[in-house]
């Protein structure tokens, strides 16, 4: 008998970055099935022998972690972990078509709290035309842990990784950044407020925007049509559920090449800079932006001769360009100085 | 602000079958793409359009619910995690391909227990030919949840549902039952030693065989095989997760049937028999069999013409036969006594 999480030379889980972990976790695994097309390092795996391809993708939401029940309501989070595995999908420009959901929770949460969270499960799935195929209901020792596999569809030219950027392409963004961070600070701020004093009434008032941003994301099906519409094949894509740096650097690596952002260009809602400003004077706007995750959008590339196509769409943004491999992926300030963007995703609303 | 879990009119989920929770929270869910051919309520969801079926099935085993940290080494945990989905791919007559695995961990864990963990992975994947594209790795508040979607393919002549016994179909189970919970129990017996004095040394010798069977199930991907070679497509399957009984009444209840079980046809292995009567004189090993569970072995039901070419294969044993809609689900005893079974799972090895 022995308690087998203890090892002689232990290294933190923490200390490792997301990708350095798995990196080494993942190491030794190699493919077998000709099925198999693309797997680990996107936002979903690629199958399928034929021209059209079989999407899969799998994303975990936490109780405590990422998601706090103090103002979480159950429906929005039902709502919410369909529609993150959702944008997995919606990044490889395909289209989603069934969902698996693994709910573990403990004795805390009654069988009414299972009816709001499906109810919100339910609606995401009419909105987005999904079937609920599978999944299970398990007990957990304490909080509750969602995990929802969702599968689609997209024809195998149509397919986009992270990888396909190459020298010169446009890098566009749909939608605006750092809004669903600001309304997760909101809510921690009426958090610690309550907790002060339950009797406090929040006033909430203006803020509906960035609190639905973070409570009740939309996977950005409507631009994945579009861009369908318009004939554009994106050459990169993936979605900015850890902020847009990390983002950025995802399809740099893949794609190795550097990149070019402007600060100025970079799409952020008012709202966003108003709680910004409200909250902390060292609090930038465009921080939020870089690195406050959670907003779901689509970052993607697209070659120039796009750019006409691409310029005319309402909600995307073209927030800069592909450099060549060797090049850092920096932002480029309204001074002109150049900042070289770093993965660091602010805390609540790890991936 | 509302802690949202607390509702007016309060139902226990354990106040609630299984089988009566999923219908209610699936309730109102409608299937909308022809790619759904089945969805909830089998081992895994059927999908696709043309006659090469995909299979997706996803399962989720909880620190504290499914398995103790305690006697349960990471690395057996990593192959049991992969190995049980696949269970569920068998149990469809498919054959797997894929897995996309889920680990949220709590800071107790390490790297190197991770690396333990997912060389478990590795040698599961590397059995059954299964490629590993996906999944992540996050953070929980409290011990791991593992979460494993298996991906497998089948044709859609091949493709076995809970729901299609016949009236006189023999009812069969590979390998043996009971065995696992049995493995289980020495566990945990030897844990409550080790507590009281952890100077004592266990004696597990001449108990191999029931431990390995829960610390490390197989799913019957070799029975799929040889049920193909010999020309057998099964007219219902399902998986021994929860107990020989749990799984006759899945097929009895999707088949619109009743059965009669043998129980002296069950197999059950004589180290079963052996644990169960020295744990307890009220623990017999047919309660083990029937309720146990975490067998992971195949029951099955196939067509009277079947009968010769099904009796000759090994590791398989024909325990009953359908009986018509409305007739219950039956063991009968030696003595010529009828028991209805019902789906009773024993604590610690829940579905």
């Amino acid at each position: 008998m022995e308690q087998l999480q203890y090892h002689e030379g232990r290294t933190e889980i923490s200390q490792m970055g997301k990708a350095a972990l798995i990196e080494r976790i993942t190491d030794g695994f190699r493919n077998r099935n000709i099925s198999t097309v693309s797997s680990i390092g996107d936002d979903a795996a690629v199958l399928g022998e034929g021209s059209r391809k079989t999407l899969v993708t799998t994303q975990t939401l936490v109780e405590g972690v990422h998601f706090d029940m103090m103002y979480t309501p159950l429906k929005h989070l039902g709502y919410k972990a369909v529609a993150v595995a959702v944008s997995n999908i919606a990044a490889m420009n395909g289209t989603p078509r069934q969902v698996l959901v693994s709910v573990a929770v403990s004795n805390r949460y009654s069988v009414e709290a299972l009816d709001e969270l499906y109810a919100g499960i339910h609606l995401c799935c009419e909105r987005y035309d999904i079937d609920l195929v599978g999944g299970e209901t398990t007990t957990s020792r304490s909080g509750m842990v969602l995990t929802v596999t969702a599968v689609g569809e997209a024809d195998s030219a149509a397919v986009t990784y992270r990888s396909g950027a190459s020298l010169h392409d446009l890098l566009c963004v749909s939608g605006d950044l750092g809004s669903a961070y600001a309304g997760f600070l909101v809510l921690e701020r009426e958090k610690v407020t309550y907790q002060a004093n339950p009797n406090f009434q929040p006033d909430l008032s203006g803020l509906d925007y960035v609190l639905e941003r973070y409570l009740k994301p939309e996977p950005r099906m409507d631009i994945v049509k579009v861009l369908a519409e318009q004939g554009i094949v994106p050459t990169s894509m993936t979605d900015v559920s850890a902020g847009l740096a990390d983002s950025v650097l995802h399809i740099c690596r893949a794609s190795h090449c550097g990149c070019e952002v402007y600060e100025e260009r970079l799409p952020i809602d008012y709202q966003t800079s108003r709680v910004c400003s409200e909250m902390s004077k060292n609090m930038m706007p465009v921080s939020c932006a870089l690195n406050g995750g959670s907003d779901y959008e689509l970052l993607f590339t697209v070659s120039q001769k796009d750019y006409d196509k691409v310029k005319t769409i309402e909600g995307i943004h073209i927030i800069g360009y592909i450099t060549e491999e060797g090049m850092p992926a920096v932002m480029v300030t309204p001074q002109n100085t150049t900042i070289e963007l770093r993965a660091q995703s602010f805390q609540g609303v790890e991936e």
